[in-house]
């Protein structure tokens, strides 16, 4: 059942080396292939040498399409991103969803101390058949959002924060304890998990 | 956006008339009415007063279905137990899908200590559209669900354990950190949101 | 420098007895007295023996004003509260506010998930000197009302929730991180604590 | 409701060349403009181009203020601070009570340990209308100061500390359960939000 | 070397046969018996059938003191207590002072919120060889004393507070924690504890 | 009785000239050496001076097996290893097994999201006399195993992982709360331990 | 490969109409029953109904061995407990190991403060080919143990203990980081997990 | 009351001119002067410039002895030390004794899992008039000693250990649960705090 799925490598621990090893062996299968938490350094290399492939630097996410990579739906996935700091894992989630082939629009600095913004944007946000909102600090996006819409919602945590915000901790505690109904969460800062499990959803 | 959702109430420390009074005034008003956490007490008060009240006493849930109740979709939900005592958790859920207007199909008792048990099952399971898994001591019934589906899965820790579960929080931190794809959480015994995401994931 | 404050006795662990004889003895002294976390006999067995005492059943505090009782000044705080189970904790704060001489206006049942109830009493909320935002779950309400309002905003986190609420640590982490700038913080369900602090504010 | 509020930049995280950008039109736009968590090299990238931008290396802050900066109120707010070790932390808070056109008095090196430093200086802390206490280890400054004196207080415990101390969980849980009335609390290390909340705190 | 000390039981868990059956057994032996965490039941049943127990319901201690017993310095220990809550742990800590064959001074209701009645006993307070410092909520006091006496000072954080007081953790601490030098603490509402290492200094 | 057991030296925190100096020193004993947690340079340094000490760049230890040395039984043990970040924790333990005088035989890349893969070897494993299971993230791969073998089996937490995996706490936390019988557990990383154990069990 | 098994039952949160049912259910089976967790009013209606069936108040136990029950071998595992208060763990082990079909040696009351009890029993425990140490409060045994002797050591932390022991965590804690090697570690109060464990290693 | 003690200086977070500067200007008052937690770059600063200075490398001590310095006392404080990595905590107080003015014999590599080493030494740590252990890991060495003493021991967790260990969290836990009486504890790694109590002790 692995028809329809990249190929994905998880990059944190490994050595260019390794990555560009692993990397090429799948391009050469053919496939789609994904790598996340990838260094600037390894991505070079690979970049390098397999050609077609896509670093995003803040994401830091190495993507492959084979030829022949087209979208596989009309749904699209809405990433909702609370603070600048939080981008790089809703890149994450993109690139994920990407790979995954299907489509998101983007909707950056979101923060709930400034709500007006979220509501600038409500019509687009309800357009979306899944919602991911990464959100760093107090975590409380996901339930305004979950509360404004009737797709199902991913909340994805994040390690920015300072003192009692204890790397994360918090932000997930906070959205585990939604009080928006059709919120599930993912670890801190797993925006690849969130930008899966949301692919997943749109082909139910 | 209501239009399609039942009236949800909580029943946690709301005594039986505080449950009664809402309850009479929702199923009055025509939807759908489901309470959660009821204990049996207020169940019984809610059951003589309200004809065609039910009340589920494993998973503490009323549920009132109004004329005209119907199935939304042929899509169905599979909800996956790990032990018995996590029972109650599981039906919370399935109740909560009943009373969204979808289908489950309940897969009991399948511990990952006694993996056969799982495998004996699989071709059913893979059948479903979305799954809940239920469980709770180490927590790894969903990362083996996870990596033998390609449906979304929603992870439900129970509190059932003692010592080093800390009343959860163990099975909790074990789904989140979960190596298989396609992997959501919700917060320890909350079979309700995980019910309720899941048939959203059904409308998507 | 005691002038202009009421007496207060924290009453958790303290007998019938205990409550009643220093409650007496300050009403002697022709003070405001003030009296939290009594319970309901205790509560009957003052108000029995001190005329003029009035106890709150739901903020489980008691009050007695004396003679010549009055509102030191036009100001007034508006307490602010997410659900019906957090509205104990906001009783007890307005109960203190109303023992230090002050007003207060209450703003009930305004959750996040619900966001139109904000907005719906937002002007009669900014016209308030000081708030104070009660909540339990993800806590994320002080945030939403701190990027609305410029008067400073006291969080009470509360405990109500369950499993990864952790008895409302959750809720005191999400306080404590918001993003929202104004906001500070007291202990999980210190009612009196906001009230008492709201009331210094109004006297700065 | 922006007017007299000077814009904030969050710098963590941030790079020189944001800072600068951001500070740079802000200061076009002839505001106030302040940032925190600045370091050394990006303040003096800063410093360079924008005339009038003064760097507190202590409290690693930048701030601007446009012609005509003047102070809003006679009232002013103690800044009380444990340990050398919490300067930086008080300077942050005193640097945003600037921004925040309000004035502050500093009374450093007051310990717990050595309580005659504070009632050295008790006659002077009474005059201020708020009082922020920085402190780190124990965090017992603030319960003594809030009994001593009838102004609302802020505590904002630092990350000084070592062993048990948690990197500053110690001061905050400690100053959360402070024994004085009057005592509201701020994250680890927030000499931000501290000025910031005094500041609103004259104005009320 | 276990001349010249007591004999200790532990009633926690223990039946009032199990502490009869011990206490008895002791006594017969001729040795000063103290047994501590009894309740009242269990107390009752020992003071029936051995003449000369004396039970502390406030400190649930039970000492029996043979004939002979005198004390065996002039050197005295001070217990002070923050709140009248934490009355029943020094209780615990003087009664096991008296069956360690030394003597005690109490200063009770010693809270930081109220420092000046630390100050109308200081002279008092120096006077003491050892002391030991029972205190909840923030744990603020040994510091203090810590600062003020030049004698060894045994912290007690004990259980009472509420909400991040995480029964008693936070008290803990805090002390652990403290600035004074000269501070050491024991276990969480360890009075006897304290008494004892309090008692085996007086020895050095 | 420590006849047939190997020198031990802990590399942690040692420099280069103290693990050379009692490394040569036991060699020059004629046992058998260990050192665990040493880096490349320390172990380069030893090498070039004690012929016949072999370094595992992998697990990080130096190994000096000397004449005579040869393999106590020919019971075995199995060592299965979750992810590819978990192997330089499974070569601890096995370098630590050939320490001790035993034959281990290596299941690598076997995690519970594939598991096939654990299938595919499950003859070989069952032929085990002693199983240690070596897994970071959620730690469920010692259910799994423990439910399809009888061999006792030693679970070994890692602190792969991010965000809540709280480095290994996770994983440990839900081991301890297996449901598989005959399953029991060491410190976070500690490969040592579990080999140590092992080859201990081999002996009963 | 469940010849030679016992079954297991385990009665937490089972009715006795439950465990009633089941155990009978086994029995009737013909294989060896053994029931964990279960209150004495269970145990009565069990050993009223099933013939043969024992039941351990202490270790709350029931225990139903089969005509043609025999020890499997002559070797034997030795229990070591701390206190008193940790019998009911170290029963829990014990019958598990005769339902297991081994044999046990009790070492009771041993505890680290009054180390010369170990001693006086350590040729003892020195024949014992696995050993079991069960300990509460500093968890210090079964390091103390694992110095001494040279078989597998287990440990059970158990949860007896007050304040900062934290239900046993600290026991747990203790005991993974022991400086002795061979010892593994089960949750706390696990005695059936324990003697499970060292019976699977008594057939290594 | 200041008279008979040093002048100490935490050098942690004080750069090498800071430390010079108080360093010189307490030497040149006359008294002992004492500087802990100084890395070697600032000690040698002094040392050059401050004559009769003496840096301990090991435990990270400036100590200065005016003219005059003699011992207070015949009594002396032994410091016992589990491993050699604990070493610096040990060398940290005995220094402080120094400073005290007072006297300490050293028992180091005293580990609980080789408890022979202490038996050995057991004569003379029973002479010692005050005893500090100092230990990483399990910390079970208090628990054992303080069985075997009637002296009063101060219990120093330090931060050795990895995994579980929590940065000595859990050896400061066991420490605190400690079954031996007479054992009180200070924070993780503060040989200062414990030398400091133990020269007191020395003077009741
Ligand atoms: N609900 C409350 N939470 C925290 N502190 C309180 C509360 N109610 C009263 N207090 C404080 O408790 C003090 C009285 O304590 P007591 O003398 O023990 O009755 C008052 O002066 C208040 O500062
Ligand atoms: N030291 C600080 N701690 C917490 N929040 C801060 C701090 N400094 C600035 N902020 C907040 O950060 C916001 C700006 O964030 P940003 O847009 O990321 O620069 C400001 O509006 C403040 O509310
Ligand atoms: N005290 C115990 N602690 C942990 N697991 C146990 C205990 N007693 C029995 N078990 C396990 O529980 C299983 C039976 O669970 P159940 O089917 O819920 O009765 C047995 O196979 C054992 O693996
Ligand atoms: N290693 C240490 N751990 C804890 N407290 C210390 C230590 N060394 C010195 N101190 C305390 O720090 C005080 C001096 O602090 P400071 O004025 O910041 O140098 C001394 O009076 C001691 O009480
Ligand atoms: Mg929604
Ligand atoms: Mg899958
Ligand atoms: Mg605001
Ligand atoms: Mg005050
Ligand atoms: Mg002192
Ligand atoms: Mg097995
Ligand atoms: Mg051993
Ligand atoms: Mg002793």
């Amino acid at each position: 059942f692995r028809q329809g799925f990249p190929e994905v490598i998880f990059g944190a621990g490994k050595t260019a080396e390794q990555i560009l090893h692993i990397f090429k062996h799948l391009v050469y299968k053919g496939n789609t292939v994904l790598a996340t938490r990838v260094d600037a350094n390894s991505a070079e290399e690979v970049c390098r040498q397999v050609e077609g492939a896509v670093y995003d630097s803040s994401g830091r996410t190495l993507l492959y399409k084979p030829e022949g990579y087209e979208l596989k739906t009309e749904k699209k996935i809405g990433v909702i991103c609370a603070g600048t700091s939080d981008i790089p894992v809703a890149r994450e989630a993109e690139v994920t969803i990407e790979a995954m082939g299907h489509r998101y629009v983007s909707f950056y600095d979101i923060g709930v101390a400034g709500i007006h913004r979220l509501f600038a944007q409500i019509e687009e946000i309800r357009k979306c058949d899944v919602l991911i909102v990464v959100a760093g600090m107090e975590g409380a996006l996901p339930s305004v959002v979950g509360g404004l819409v009737s797709a199902p919602v991913i909340a994805v945590p994040t390690s920015i924060g300072y003192g009692a915000h204890l790397n994360g901790i918090t932000s997930l505690l906070s959205m585990l304890n939604t009080c928006a109904s059709g919120v599930t969460v993912v670890n801190i800062d797993n925006g690849f998990g969130a930008g899966y499990s949301a692919s997943l959803m749109l082909r139910v």
